[in-house]
C-alpha cells in the first residue's frame, strides 16, 4: 500500500479531528473554498459563479446530498475540512465552528468548491515576491475588502459586491506579478486593480489608508509599494449570506479549507476535471430558480 | 438544390454589396459583433473575454488569417457583413464604413465574434415585453451608458469600464424579464442592474436623469417604468480601442451585424459550437501576452 500524500494525511487528520486549525501552507495541492446550499438554489448560485468567474471561480458542483469531487476521490467533504460553519436563515448558528456537518448535510444539500489564492501565494513565493502578511511574525490572514464593485446578479442572489484581497508590491514589480498569476485562472487570476488608483477604482482607498480591513488582518503597504488586489474566494459567501435565502447553508470554517489531490500548478488536470464538471451540468442542467 | 436560408441570403447580399445597412430583425438567428486584432493580442483579448463574460461573451475566434467560423459554415468573415471599420493605432480610418476587409486582414490577423442581445430582444417581443426603442417610429438604437463598473483587467487590456444596453419596464415585470433573458447566456444573459437604485449602483443616474447616452439614441423610460440594464457588447470595443494597442484592428460598422445559421432560441447548438471553441483553444493555448 502506498504511502499517503501529504493532502490524504491532512484530510483523514481533521476526519478523525487531530487537526481542527488552518491549512494554509500545508499541502502544496489545490485548496478550496466549500459552500452547501440547498439545492433549490443550486441552479442560481452555478450562474452567479458563470456570470463572475473572476471571484467567483467554481471548481466542482455534487450532486443533491453526495459529498464527494473528483478533486480528491477519496474525500468526504463532510468530515475532512478541519472545521465549518452553519448557518440558519442567513445567521451563523456556530461561531466557534464545528467538527464535522455529517447531520446537516441533507440528501436535498448541494456543495460547491471554490477556488482560493493558496496556490498563487505559493508562485508568488517561489519567484521571490512573498506577501507581506506571510512574512509577519506571527503570519496574519490576508487583508480583505469589500468593493463598491458590483456583481453581476443571478437567480436570487442579487446585490452582491466583489470582495477582494490585498498584497503590496513595488510598483516595477506589478507587471511580474500580474505575469505569475495570470496563469492560475480558476483561482482568481491575475489581478482586478492595482495602485492607490486603482484602490478608488474599486472603492476601497479610504478604509485603505485608515488600515480598516473587512475581513482578515491589516498589514500595511511596504515602503516604496502600491496595493495590489485580486478576486477574493470570501465574494460567493458574502453574496450568498446577503441573498436572503432562507434555511440551513453550510460553509468551511474561515482559513480552513478543502485540501484536493490536484497539485496546485497543475491547471491542466485542474482544468479536465472542470470539463467534467460542464459535462455533468449539461446532463443536469434547468432554470435558475 | 435547397433554397437558401434568410440568413445565407442576407450575407451573399452583403457580399455582393447589395445590402449595406442595418442588420436589425433580419433574420431569427444569432448575430454577432466582430472583432479583429493582430495576433499577438488574441490571448489578452481571450481573457478579457473568460474573465468578464457578461459584457464579453465570446461565441468563436478564428486561427490567424482564417476568416470562417462554424457559426456559418458558408460565411467569409471580410465580406458577409453589410459594413466594417478600420482603426489605427486606435483612430478610426472609416467613419463612413467600408464594405469589406479583404485587403486589411492580413494572415496574422485572428477574429473575434461576440454575442450581442438581438436574439433575447426577440424573445422579449415574443413575451409581450418589445423594448420601447423597437416601437419608436422611426425606430431607434437601444440606448447604450459607460457605467462606473471596471472591468477585470487581462494582459494588454487594462482600465476599461462595463458599457450597458437599458430598457424600461414596469417594476412588477422586471423578474419575468429577468427569466427570459436568463436563458440567453452567451447574448448577455441577466439584466447586471435594474430600477433606478440599480442606475445609481452602475454610476449611470444621472446620465438617465439628463437623457444623456453614450451609444446608440436615448428613449424615454416608459410612464411607471423603471429602467432595466444588460451587459452590452460595445464593451469590449471600447476596451480594446481604449487600451492604446497599435497597428490594425478591424470590426463590424454599428448595427451591421455578422449574422449566423444558429437560430436565435437554440442556445444548446451555440453551446455545442463554443464547446468545439474550448477544444480548439486547449490545442492553441499559450500565454497571454
Amino acid at each position: 500500500m502506498p504511502l499517503p500524500t501529504p493532502a490524504e494525511s491532512l484530510r483523514l487528520a481533521c476526519r478523525t479531528n487531530t487537526h481542527t486549525t488552518s491549512t494554509s501552507l500545508l499541502t502544496p495541492t489545490i485548496q478550496a473554498n466549500l459552500l452547501v446550499l440547498p439545492s433549490r438554489h443550486a441552479a442560481s448560485f452555478r450562474a452567479l459563479c458563470a456570470r463572475n468567474p473572476v471571484s467567483c471561480p467554481l471548481l466542482w458542483t455534487t450532486p443533491p446530498g453526495a459529498p464527494t469531487t473528483p478533486l480528491a476521490p477519496t474525500a468526504d467533504l463532510r468530515t475532512d475540512l478541519p472545521k465549518y460553519n452553519i448557518y440558519l436563515d442567513g445567521i451563523l448558528q456556530t461561531p466557534e465552528g464545528v467538527l464535522d456537518i455529517k447531520n446537516e448535510w441533507s440528501p436535498d444539500h448541494v456543495g460547491f468548491l471554490i477556488g482560493c489564492s493558496f496556490s498563487f501565494e505559493t508562485a508568488l513565493e517561489r519567484a521571490g515576491l512573498p506577501p507581506r502578511h506571510t512574512l509577519c511574525t506571527p503570519p496574519r490572514t490576508v487583508p480583505m475588502f469589500r468593493t463598491t464593485v458590483p456583481l453581476c446578479p443571478a437567480g436570487v442572489f442579487t446585490g452582491g459586491v466583489m470582495v477582494v484581497s490585498m498584497r503590496s508590491y513595488p510598483p516595477g514589480r506589478v507587471e511580474e506579478v500580474r505575469d505569475i498569476t495570470r496563469r492560475f485562472g480558476r483561482q482568481h487570476g491575475e489581478p482586478v486593480a492595482w495602485g492607490w488608483e486603482g484602490a478608488e477604482t474599486l472603492g476601497v482607498a479610504e478604509k485603505m489608508r485608515e488600515g480598516r480591513v473587512d475581513f482578515g488582518e491589516w498589514v500595511e503597504v511596504g515602503e516604496g509599494e502600491v496595493p495590489v488586489f485580486w478576486g477574493c474566494g470570501v465574494t460567493p459567501q458574502v453574496a450568498v449570506m446577503e441573498s436572503g435565502i432562507g434555511g440551513v447553508v453550510l460553509s468551511h470554517f474561515p482559513g480552513c479549507m478543502f485540501v484536493s489531490d490536484v497539485l496546485a500548478e497543475d491547471e491542466a488536470e485542474l482544468e479536465s476535471v472542470v470539463k467534467a464538471l460542464d459535462v455533468v451540468e449539461e446532463v443536469g442542467s434547468g432554470g435558475a430558480d
